[in-house]
Formats: C-alpha cells, structure tokens, sequence
C-alpha cells in the first residue's frame, strides 16, 4: 500500500513560455517521487464559471456558439472566466448569465466544479443551476456571435447520452441536473 | 434568427508559440463574422481516451494520482493519450487500461466524447465502457506513479453529486455509466 504523499511532486523550477491574452504557459522542473527530475507544461488559467438556466417547466436555455479548437458551431451552457482569480464566483455567474442570455434567476444552486483538462491546465469550473428565471435583454460584446435556445432537459440528456453534445462542461451540468431534477 | 454559417470566424494566418512535450500552442489570426479582426490562442493536442472498467458486481476500478496543474492527488478513470492522431481509439483504450490496471475485457462500449476545454485545447477525448474484466499485472512507466481502488459505481456517483470528484472525464463517465446501468 503506497502511502499518498509518496504519489506527490516537488516544485524545483519554473519557466515562463507564453503569457497571452488567454492562455498562460508555463514548464515546471519537477522532482518524481522516485528523485528523477522531469518537466510539466501547463497552463496557469484564471477561472471560469458554467450555468445551467431550468425554467419552471423544466426547460433549458442553451447557446449555439462557433468554437475556434474543434472548428464547429456546438450546443453549450452559458458560461464564462472570471474577471481575476479572487473574482466571487456566485457574481461571476449571475453577471455571465445577464450577459450571454438577459436572464436573471431567483434561484442559485452551486452543483459541483471540475478540471476540464486536468493533465495540464489548471483551470477550474463552478457549475451553477438557475431556477426562477426571468428574461431580458442580452448584452453581447461587440465581438461575441451566439444564439440561444430553449431544449427540454429530457432532450437535451437523451442528446448526452446519444453522444450529440461535445462540450465537457455542458455534459456534466445536464446529467447533474437530470438526476437532481429525477429526469 | 442567425444563421449558423454567421457565426463561423474564417482563418487568416497561424503563428506557433510553442512546441513542447505535452502542449502544442499556436495563436491564430482570425476574421469575425462582423469582418473585425482577433486572436485565437489555441493548444493544439493529438486526443485521448478515458475507460470506466466496471465488475460484474457493479464496482469500478479508479486510480488515485497526484496531478501537477491543481498540486492534489486525485481519484480519476484510467485514461491516456494517443500515440498518434490516427491512432485506432478502442485500441488506445485497452493499451492504457491495461498498462495502469493490467484489466483486460470482454465487452467495450463506447459512451461517447468530449472536449474538455472547448475554448481553448481542440483536444478530444472519447469515453469507454470496459465490463467483463480480467485482473493481471499493472505495467507502469519508470516514472509513473498511481494506485488502484475498487468503488462501487454506486458510491461514485454519490462521490460525483456531493462534488468530491473533481476531474471532468470522471464525472461524466461516472454519471453516464449511472444512467445507463440504472444505478
């Protein structure tokens, strides 16, 4: 039985390779648990917050949005970085929420957080469910191209499970929410 | 009501940044559907698998590993990258499977697929459902370090939905596998 701190790596050295308007790369010069030295690139990353909005009917307002890596227009979650890394995350949310869709809700339920991309990015993820919503006017940046639809949650996770959403952040929000919900 | 070619930004030029081990990022020069110019900081990646090995009795064989970019030993499914990009998916799976767990299986189902982080890292992971399982001997790198559990799917899905897991291919693996076994 190995004991967990023996599982850990030690910091020795840092290199900066990229400090850019999105993405921070950095290499480390880690020590193994076994001594031998190596090397972790990574991506130093502020935050981000992702928001699952349900009506009372147990509708789901989701974006359609053109995603530059994968080069397609996919189904997603309203979501969005923290302004900086001590950003209260709740704000965050109702801000990126007001912003993308015009919604505000009377209800926040925080529903978990995870590492999209855990080998070598740092960024974390606060998912929140949106109840008691009501709808305004969306405020979009002048550069920021979406539309928005409202999907039953029973279709949206019977698409999950068929395979017909790709965006990580989208999937697991719809599947907690599924089963919080008993859909 | 948009049309979805309106939302498709055209490629200009490509700059690379940086061409490391794991990470591969380039900045890309793009035009907006509105004609404005802008930058797309993208982590170029060859893809990857994940596996959720469960026994005949419901249970589910999970490492535990310490991970560099959020300094925490945490509880994930077996997973690996490619070889290659043309790499045989199913083939990479049972590679890596078998190489952290020495499990071998009779039965693969695949559970669909992912990017994890869809805004920046045009990585894609495709998901696994490995049962009928046969317990050998881990093969481990020199400088790979992990230990191995046995959970019920029933427990980690409780894990999941109390927010103690925090690695995204886990969490919706766990949740997919649950709905689709019932659990």
């Amino acid at each position: 039985m190995i004991d967990e701190k023996d599982l850990r790596e030690e910091f020795v050295s840092s290199e900066e390779i990229f400090d850019g308007k999105i993405l921070h790369v950095i290499k480390d010069t880690v020590k193994l648990p076994n001594g031998n030295i190596t090397y972790r690139e990574v991506i130093r990353h502020v935050g981000a917050v992702c928001i699952i909005p349900i009506t009372d009917d147990n509708e789901v307002i989701v974006e359609r949005q053109y995603r530059y890596p994968p080069d397609e227009v996919v189904t997603e979650i309203p979501a969005g970085k923290l302004d900086s890394p001590d950003e209260d995350r709740l704000s965050a949310a109702q801000r990126e929420l007001h912003e993308e869709t015009g919604i505000t809700a009377d209800k926040w339920t925080e529903i978990g957080e995870f590492y999209g991309a855990i080998a070598y990015s740092d960024e974390r993820i606060t998912m929140y469910m949106a109840q008691g919503l009501h709808f305004g006017e969306q405020k979009l940046d002048d550069d920021e191209f979406l539309t928005i639809e409202k999907v039953p949650l029973k279709t949206l996770t019977d698409d999950v499970m068929a395979g017909r959403i790709t965006d990580a952040k989208t999937q697991t929000a719809i599947l907690k929410a599924a089963r919080i919900l008993g859909i």
